[in-house]
């Protein structure tokens, strides 16, 4: 099963730090506005010498036997569910697989999204051939408008996920600019050193692919997103086959899908949805049935509109980003329906309601979100009663349980019948499980295995899982964020990590907002702030105020005792200083913020951020 | 199974609202400065007539048929998880069943804890004969010394619960002036005209227990949290003949609990967390075991205990609450350990890895908790590692998946193997499923269903499984917090709400956290805010500033040249006023903000707060 050599490789000794500032590459100018706090900070390992320089390109230092090697450089995906973007190097030629967003913990306070550091990417702009796309989820494709606003790349992805980019550049005004290079799987293309195929799989989204990657060094195959599902609703299952092609040939290294890596057992087939779909429809034969799932899952749509087609119903769709795929996806003929079964949704209300199908989104609960809107009664073209059957066909991602039971809760409450458990299969997941990454592994039985996609729990269980198949301890590599991987026949070695992390975005903001923002807002959120403003004299004489002012600390008109003791406080402290003649303000104000902290915590057991302001005439 | 009467009743008109302040009962003083915010503003409804006057008292107004009737008024519990607390009233006699909290949800920022508002307990509280207490869960007594704080009444509970409800007074410095009386199962005791017998059911904590209570209007049963185990590791299973008995004379009305109303079947016994919990401790036979469980769960403690023992290994606690439970536990006889099993947290060390277990709080991955800080390596006396065997017995409750998840990762990462998956059976719920509730239903066959404790649709889904059984749609309620529910055999009726809703509690501050701080801090968190300071004299000069401090709105050293064209902004604005003549602050206030707010939308996408002040000299 496996090809490597028995001895572990010696690890090849760290390359000393560049010293001269003159061998590094020149920051481009044009990225700086949108780096990133971090990088800034760390501004020197910003511009350390990329690991492969220029010089060397001609003679890439080959291993003892002479093996040829290769650099994989996550920039995302590890340790995290999204934002997967991995950098291939071979040879001095560089392409980059991927390049997604992933939305803000909870506890990034304002941020919209994140998106990975490019600083690596930026420094070696003139050595990427490209950008090549495994499908069109915003974990996979939303940080591409943010990648090009930096380096001019070309874009390599197949037909529907072109599409979907198309939309999101056309939103950064980006569009013009971006040559997009459609691909088809199993049609071979070239980027400088490296051959890559696409490899069709099943995901939730059409048109995904896995891509063989080919170089002097070996063949590594990277999943993407997939699962395998042999009763796909259409495109056929995914190309095992092809797979099984390159396994025979040896495959250097496998980058594989660890989303279910828990998870024993194989990912139901979409059949199973669709059953289940018809046997609802069958039941909701008196209502008007709304039906929220992803709007990029043209599969569900697919099959919404034909059972919608077979039970003599119209169909109408809600919510932006619905709307626009679905306009998109019938363009490019991924989706299809007889002339008039869609109807605007501004035409609901004309027909009756059990002749209806409405599709919307809003699956995770999202606040904002069309399906939301409904369950709160503030829709402009949808009133929810207890006419309507609504089926829920997503399960809800970590962290949105508690939004997806609001939801479900106010659509019963106005008396609709909501169908939102996993137990009527009105979902199923768009990734392998544990059967079918054995199936994978088998099949392409590669020299290195490193379980990408993944929080860290389910990166480990997929390694556990290769393990369980005979792939050696030493040889299988649970990589991090911004580690540069090196790989030949001979062995895997990692060496100096390259800048890496996150770079949130936050209205037009994108960096702007880092730890020390972050920090201030998780304080506000929590006892909110005081303000104290004085006037002073130079010789420190109180001419107007202390003024207290806070916000989001108590409700002050049930605290005006607090807060004219704490002013009362804050006086005696201006008093004392004037009395010891200290004139250096900072000094002033740092006592008034201790005195204030102190009271109000003994008072209130409360630490709100307290903001001494003086200002001097 | 109904003993109904076919015809419903026709609808009792809403009495008048009381219009004379005068026959109003006064708010007793002391309740003043805990009243929440929200009873204030609605200072009209807080001072309305109770629905049950004392001059009716002696003549309760009877249905058609001459039935006496009795009220039931929820306070807490219904559409939520948590903050269990309803009242009964029959012949002007009162008793509150339950006084728990709630955990804030994720949007109730820097908030401690929500109870809830006791308005109406306040108002009624010399005809309230006691709190009786189901079990020991926060839910159901955190509230307590909050109550107790405004009123003074005597406390009914069995043994163990005393026990935690001790701690929790003495932390309040209520316990001294509480009467505490304990109660045991199947021993009536008389409150008023009520005469209440506690029934044993299982939970996930020893000591729980139903309540059957009867009063002159009839026998409501109140289950409290429960699920039916055969094979408990203790105490016995739910008594159910207890349930059949008063199913045998009559029941008026059943409040049952509906936290796992979605789940179809039977919870699995505490034996089979037993078993598996056997064979883990043979597979990690040589290495140092660590389990996370709830503190309170007694039963799980005991387990491990046992299988210590059986294993000669020592046992050793982590996390405040699980040390002062246990030991509390063993005082009371709730928990057996031979001599010297159980070690001090300090002398860990002193023994081989796989000669202890470590019982531990976390289970849910609180970040302060002792499994965290495990996980972050920061625990004071216990370093994880490569030679540990993790087992988290627990579900993550929904909303704290992302956390369980952190902790998990960072276990792995330091080298543990960690057991945190359902399919190792190591824990399971304390709740009954859709079985033990058609058993409980069934048994009780009561007049009148109330589905209590749980979200909206899982109240919904337990009424849904009560008409499954033949109980009439017309005599099933789900009930709303707050609704006086009027009980006769005639009729369910519900008449004017009471107060009732939540109070915040942020350190100290009980009911001073109301809407505007809540949404002041929630504005603060996303966008942060920008402070204006200038000092003026009474004609508009500005004599000094405007200065512009901000924080969590940028990094401010990165954006220098915006932060400088907003003062220029601002300057104008001064400026432009003076020219108008404008002289009253409050105008020019609203329009420098107006300004900048514009400003630095266009400029960023985003809207912090924006607070100009200003000092007149």
């Amino acid at each position: 099963m496996n090809q490597s050599n028995p001895e572990k490789a010696p690890r090849k000794p760290r390359a000393p730090r560049a010293s001269k500032p003159a061998a590094a590459k020149p920051a481009p100018k044009a990225a700086a506005p949108a780096q990133p706090e971090q990088t800034r900070t760390g501004g020197e390992s910003a511009r350390r010498k990329p690991f492969y320089s220029r010089t060397r390109r001609a003679q890439p230092k080959a291993g003892k036997s002479g093996a040829i090697p290769m650099h994989i450089v996550p920039l995302g995906g590890l340790g995290e569910v999204g934002k997967n973007v991995t950098l291939y190097e071979c040879q001095g030629d560089m392409l980059i697989v991927d390049c997604g967003l992933v939305f803000p913990d909870s506890d990034m306070f304002g941020v919209d999204l994140v998106i990975p550091d490019f600083t690596y990417v930026v420094q070696n702009k003139d050595r990427i051939h490209g950008v090549i796309i495994t499908h069109g989820h915003e974990d996979h494709i939303g940080a591409l408008p943010y990648l090009l606003k930096q380096v001019d790349l070309p874009v390599y992805a197949t037909r529907l996920t072109i599409g979907l980019i198309k939309n999101k550049l056309e939103e950064h005004g980006l569009l013009g600019r971006t040559r997009l290079i459609e691909i088809t799987p199993r049609r071979k293309f070239k980027l400088g050193c490296f051959t890559i195929e696409p490899i069709h799989v099943n995901h939730s989204i059409p048109d995904a692919v896995a891509f063989a990657i080919e170089c002097p060094a070996g063949v590594v195959i990277q999943t993407g997103d997939f699962k395998i599902d042999y009763t796909p609703l259409s495109g056929g299952p995914t190309d095992i086959a092809a797979f099984a092609e390159y396994g025979k040939k040896g495959v250097l290294a496998l980058l594989s899908d660890s989303t279910n890596a828990e998870r024993p057992g194989f990912t139901a087939t979409e059949k199973k949805v669709a059953q289940s779909f018809a046997n609802l429809f069958h039941r909701a034969d008196k209502q008007r049935i709304i039906i929220a799932t992803f709007a990029s899952n043209l599969y569900r749509i697919q099959q919404i509109i034909d059972l919608a087609v077979e039970n003599g119903r119209k169909v109408a769709v809600s919510g932006r980003s619905m709307a626009n795929n679905t306009q998109m996806a019938l363009e490019l003929g991924y989706l299809h329906a007889p002339e008039g079964v869609l109807i605007d949704i501004e035409q609901l209300n004309k027909y009756p309601p059990e002749k209806i199908v409405l599709i919307t989104t809003g699956s995770q609960g999202e606040p904002l979100s069309a399906l939301s809107r409904m369950a709160s009664a503030s829709h402009r073209n949808v009133r929810v009663g207890p006419g309507d059957f609504i089926i829920i066909s997503a399960t809800p991602i970590p962290g949105n349980e508690k939004m997806v039971t609001k939801v479900v809760n106010g659509l019963l409450l106005l008396g609709a019948e909501v169908i939102y458990e996993s137990m009527y299969d009105v979902h199923v997941s768009g990734h392998a499980c544990q059967e079918e990454q054995k199936l994978i592994l088998t099949l392409t039985s590669p020299q290195y295995f490193l379980p990408v996609h993944g929080e860290y729990k389910q990166l480990k269980k997929h390694a556990m899982t290769a393990e369980s198949l005979g792939i050696p301890a030493k040889n299988i590599h649970i990589a991090e964020i911004g580690q540069d991987i090196r790989l030949s026949a001979d062995s895997l070695e990692t060496g100096e990590p390259v800048p890496a992390g996150v770079v949130m975005v936050d209205g037009l903001g994108v960096g702007d907002v880092g730890s020390v923002v972050l920090r201030d807002r998780r304080h506000l959120s929590q006892d909110g702030l005081v303000i104290v403003v004085a006037t002073v004299s130079p010789d420190g004489r109180v001419l107007a105020g202390p003024d207290l002012v806070s916000r989001g600390f108590v409700y002050v008109r049930e605290s005006e005792e607090l807060m004219e003791e704490a002013r009362r406080l804050v006086l005696q402290c201006f008093e004392r200083c004037r009395a010891e003649r200290t004139h250096d303000w900072n000094s002033v104000k740092t006592r008034v913020r201790e005195t204030l902290s102190a009271y109000i915590y003994r008072r209130t057991k409360r630490s709100p951020m307290i903001l001494p302001i003086l200002m001097e005439v």
